[in-house]
């Protein structure tokens, strides 16, 4: 956060008093008193951690990371861990109990309440990435009989518990969604009103396989709260709220970031990463394209006589690779992120290709022209005549296969951003040289 | 969305009947509705939208883009689009009214009330990218004498008004901002007791002129619904809502793609961007890019008679270039993202190049394994041991290049996207071409 957000706390210096540091206890946010514990040596924020009371523990501890909630969980007595546990929203409770040891995860289950257990059990079931695996089944539900200032009141118990209650959901005798009531509607409405009467039909809902990155654009497309999940037959089974989709969605772009400039996709913090791993996700593609290089260098060395004979061909070498690969990558970047917020769709190829091209070649037709006196100058008209043409050609041929890549990936139900930066980047090296050295035979062998 | 995504309406076929058209008019979602008619002729949608309710129209029309709210509205007679500007939300009615010509505005001005009037004068004030450019006015506000009886009966007026009724802001007799009452403990509260007994106090809050990013960020971070804006004197001045913060921080999150592959920033969307704005934004960065090669090429005319006696060396040379700029992205990029989640902040520098340092090394050392046999099977041992040294060098220099740019950006207080990518393919390019040729005249003429 920068100084443009006025909060009620700062987070105290590392020389600050136990009575800064105590107000700061008692007084921050928990998301910044989380924060704050992430930062001190583990036996520290243990120390401190303990000092809470369990209502504030539990809002803290589903801000720590998953590391740091498993490290505390583990120094703490096993009832105290209980009763976090119970306290703690379903969907934090169930990332938490995966991130443990199988035999921490049956001791903890074995603590919790019979409800609280199946739920877990549950939610814990579906694959990462899905909307499953982000949903809470803290959601109030209300029936279509009830009356409204029944339904106040049954709110009013089930308050704690729901996750949000600013929309509770109307199900029938066998569990399936029918009908949602907001809250302010119930008070709006007559005391006496059916839930039946003043619901509104279910505008969007979403199966628990539905991919994270849909129901996030899902989410943000509606301005909705919440999202419900059902089943095949139509059983409510959880919600995603907007703050998780968030989440979700903030983690799938940083990875589209990394897949773009081929690092191989990981989610820890950048501040943590540790060289281990940054290594391991980089080196892969860099170490790859590496063989990408026996065709451009095949097809230099095919052409060596021609090198030997203008060696100036070589100055633009750089220059026209470069190019090929920056057209390349602005176009793929386009349309990665164009699918990826959903922008634009498969279908929209054939209408956008032809778009594609005539930019391609009016940036073509500009760069040979801004080279032309370059080439002139180092190499005579004729270096210029094969520069300013090869140029034309390389920023054509990089932009179509930058912008055809994310679809091709997409259609091949691959994410678009893989492998859309390095294979641009190869497919432009080898193409580029390539069609520099035949375009040059051609030209000065005439 | 696809075919993950439930909704209780389909959109119609281009062929379909009028009776199709006409259900799919009354029960889709405004949003769904907005999309379609955005993807009519500008006559047929106008058309369509005349038939629809007030209440419809007013709903709808927020989700229109601009250009289509602004031709709709000039279609249609001017106290119609009076009754549409009165119903619309304070911040979509801002973002129209800017949009039309200063006379059609003036006209529209003067058809609002004169608080809506005063609203829309206030909001239109602010600079874009603040917070005050994405606020709204609509906001329900408490007073801290007022019993929680008496709070709800104010709700239930104020709640058509707005925008979300989830949080009340509670302001003294002064307009300052003093706590917030949630709708859920205004319910579970005893009907007698009074507002300023249950209030919280407010825990972030923002100035009009705080950026877009952090406003989006802070209402990530603390799971917010809406986030206060308040003036110098500390009275409230407009909330920030969570979907209009979305709105902002995926725009901000494609700028920031757009810049790392050196593309100018552009708002439209891909599907709509002209022929025209895609060249004007793509042309710049690649056409200075050519001036960057005015070094790597002298670096090689300088180098001249070393190219000539080994020529193998120049297979090698777009391998190199590429390895250098591929490691200059991959860093970059990591850093620009985690700069613009607040992962890491300015402050993390030195840490952050200790360890680019040591990742960079074996990156680079790697690297320099892989190419070796290459580099013996093309050009012999001396060869291999010049292209070798030299890929060890030039993936460290892009690392740390790629590494470092988007602090010192962000440190001169300029976006860290801007400039990263182009700048380090272009030092990476004459860094490259200069270490390469200056390793191989100190290897082979030893």
């Amino acid at each position: 956060m920068t100084e443009h957000i006025f909060k009620n706390t700062a987070q105290p210096s590392k020389d600050a008093s136990n009575e800064i540091i105590a107000l700061f206890i008692a007084a921050s946010h928990p998301v910044d008193l989380a924060d704050w514990l992430g930062q001190l040596l583990r036996s520290e924020a243990s120390n401190h951690f303990a000092t809470l009371s369990l209502r504030r523990r539990a809002e803290v501890f589903g801000h720590l990371s998953l590391g740091i909630q498993a490290d505390l969980a583990r120094a703490m007595p096993p009832d105290a861990f209980a009763q976090i546990l119970i306290e703690m929203d379903a969907d934090d409770r169930t990332d938490l109990l995966k991130h443990l040891t199988q035999e921490e995860r049956q001791q903890a289950l074995k603590s919790l309440p019979q409800k609280a257990r199946d739920d877990t059990n549950r939610l814990s079931a579906h694959r990462e990435g899905t909307a499953g695996a982000i949903m809470t089944s803290d959601f109030a539900v209300l029936s279509p009989t009830m009356k409204t200032m029944d339904a106040i009141v049954a709110l009013r118990c089930a308050a704690p518990d729901a996750e949000t209650i600013y929309r509770s959901y109307v199900l029938d005798a066998d569990g399936r969604l029918i009908g949602s009531v907001r809250l302010h509607q119930l008070i709006l409405a007559a005391d006496d009103a059916v839930i039946g009467g003043i619901m509104q039909p279910i505008s969007v809902m979403v199966m628990p396989e539905t991919g994270q990155e849909d129901v996030a654009k899902a989410i943000a497309r509606y301005d909705l709260l919440a999202l419900p999940v059902v089943d095949a037959a139509g059983r409510l089974v959880g919600i995603v709220t907007h703050d998780d989709a968030a989440d979700a969605l903030k983690a799938e772009t940083t990875e589209d970031f990394q897949k773009i400039s081929t690092v191989l996709p990981f989610t820890q913090s950048m501040r943590d990463a540790s060289f281990r791993m940054l290594y391991s996700k980089r080196i892969f593609w860099l170490s790859l394209l590496v063989f990408g290089n026996l065709f451009s260098g095949a097809g230099i060395a095919y052409y060596e006589e021609t090198i030997l004979t203008y060696v100036s061909l070589v100055f633009f070498l750089p220059l026209l690779i470069d190019s090929s690969g920056n057209a390349g990558a602005q176009s793929a970047t386009l349309m990665v992120r164009a699918l990826a917020t959903g922008d634009v769709v498969l279908q929209d190829w054939r209408d956008l290709i032809v778009r594609e091209l005539a930019v391609a070649a009016a940036l073509g037709g500009t760069m040979a022209l801004v080279v032309l006196p370059l080439g002139a100058l180092r190499g005579g008209t004729e270096i210029a005549l094969v520069v300013g043409l090869t140029m034309f050609v390389v920023v054509i041929v990089g932009s179509l296969v930058g912008m055809s890549l994310p679809f091709l990936l997409s259609r091949l139900r691959l994410d678009p951003a893989t492998a859309s930066g390095p294979l641009v980047t190869t497919i432009s090296d080898g193409v580029g040289v390539m069609v520099y050295f035949a375009i040059a035979t051609a030209v000065l062998t005439l």
